[in-house]
């Protein structure tokens, strides 16, 4: 959530010199997304954002991304695109680091959403479930269901119960179950993945954007929607989970796109896994990020709650 | 050079719901200016800058700020007023800090100037000179020639000296030189401060903006330019004077507005004392800073390289 690379003015107007999208206008770097150094640009023609990949993006992998956001905005989905420069390439080197130039959408990303916008975001994920029903290329999600207890075994036992007493037993024991129960022959998909509010841009009720798709993968499609109900249907903290919310984004979802009574049966299951692995990702930064640094390290425990409500309450996707 | 305050995309709205700006359309944090968070907002009416001061500006020279730049804008310089709510107020309240909404200017920071660009900014500071010749408030500069000697004190002998062996002698031994020279005499006025090329908005070789005033303050009028002369003719590290950049931004001032004779003997004694001062706060803020915090320190060196150069080459404003 920060610029790492910093590029001069006098760069990106040559940057920009590749393509047909004016001259500059402003440039300025921009807090946004996953570790990547992001720029907002105005051109004399429009508006732009540069993105510098960093260490969390593999290049190898931007084809796949890009391949996905074209089929989507060919589907009429509300994503940004990269944009290719003309002679055709939409992959670009920059400052020593892979780099696009990608369409700037309108929208904010709401903190609290209303069931009104829940039910929008819902819907625009099934919109994009659909539209990903004809997309055949794969990637692997490294932060897959397989992956999970490795996650847990580089945390290691002791430093998980300096996060918090125990945590360490009821992450295996949620692997156990997660193992028996997960549900391996549900439909799979292109997914986002990462689907938090962050990621969706907002007029008023209105999804104008869904954005950030550098974690989309393949996997289990309503494994998408459970991501997508632990990122919205809790406060922050996790320790308040929002009946009505839930309600509003599943309902969403199914408004748009099948949501099959397997599916639906295996959500507590999936939203289990989905409040896993963001306990497992956001512990490991936690344990591997020093406490002096001056980034904002997110509590690992807003997602225990998260997942320790799921566990007492398997029917709430159901009843 | 981030965002420390993060404010949600609601509370942005009911902020702007003060103001005749249309409604919220975009909101991004960026990366600009001193430690302040600051987000650039694009609403149905236009662009913005919302900023919420941090620790570095203290509200109570907000009102001198705010009267600066209405007055500069008010005679047509090219700076981003504060914007004022339908009651008339210009100084906000935003997640507990102190806030200002600003007007958005056109234009990028260049980092390598040239000529022509080094004129424009001549131009431009001696047009803001001129326009502040009747204005009549004034602001203590903090860091002025009085404050040097015990900033130097608060960085000690040991420190300094790990920076670069027997760098508190040098600086013992300007400090001195400085105290004997220094050009009490010559007029004062409010001044900039701090026009680095970051601080210069440029479409183009023309100016768009001068922004950044928060180290704004009364002081020797001719210091300004020493400053900005410090701040645009030498490369990056300092060891390389750009002896054409020098001439055409002492031109563009001269051309623009009156720099006698006085002032320009004294030119090399400012730039001096202006070496000095950056040297000193980067050393300050390098000795302060763990260096495995994620904040970039800038190296004291590259000012200690233009002192040095300043020293030894007392007839460049003159010849």
């Amino acid at each position: 959530m920060a610029v790492y690379t910093r590029v001069s003015a006098e760069e990106i107007g040559q940057f920009l010199g590749r393509f047909n999208v004016g001259t500059l206008v402003s440039a300025k770097g921009i807090a946004e997304g996953v570790e990547n150094s992001n720029y907002l640009l105005e051109t004399t023609q429009g508006k732009y954002i540069l993105t510098l990949y960093e260490k969390r993006v593999d290049p190898a992998d931007l084809p796949f991304f890009i391949a996905l956001l074209d089929h989507l905005a060919a589907h009429g989905c509300l994503v940004p695109p990269m944009i290719a420069d003309r002679e055709g390439q939409k992959i670009q080197k920059l400052c020593g680091r892979s780099a696009c130039l990608i369409m700037f959408l309108p929208g904010v990303s709401v903190s609290h959403p209303t069931e009104a916008q829940a039910r929008s975001t819902g819907q625009a994920l099934g919109d994009m479930h659909e539209a990903l029903a004809n997309f055949d290329r794969e990637r692997r999600n490294i932060l897959d269901h397989d992956g999970w207890r490795a996650l847990a075994d580089q945390c290691g036992t002791a430093e998980l119960g300096k996060i918090a007493p125990g945590l360490a037993q009821v992450i295996a024991g949620e692997l156990d179950h997660l193992d028996e129960h997960w549900p391996h022959e549900l439909p799979r998909s292109a997914i986002h993945a990462d689907l938090f509010p962050d990621n969706v841009l907002m007029l008023g009720d209105q999804v104008t954007g869904l954005i950030d798709f550098y974690f989309s993968c393949t996997d289990i499609r309503a494994y998408d929607l459970a991501v997508t109900h632990a990122a919205w249907c809790f406060s922050e903290d996790g320790t308040a989970f929002q009946a009505p919310i839930s309600r509003a984004l599943i309902g969403g979802y199914a408004s748009a796109f099948t949501l099959s009574n397997a599916e639906r049966g295996a959500l507590s299951v999936l939203a289990r896994g989905a409040a896993l692995r963001f306990l497992l990702t956001r512990a490991y930064d936690w344990i591997n990020t020093p406490a002096g640094a001056l980034v904002t390290r997110k509590d690992p425990q807003a997602f225990l709650h998260r997942l320790q409500y799921y566990q007492k309450n398997p029917d709430i996707f159901t009843s």
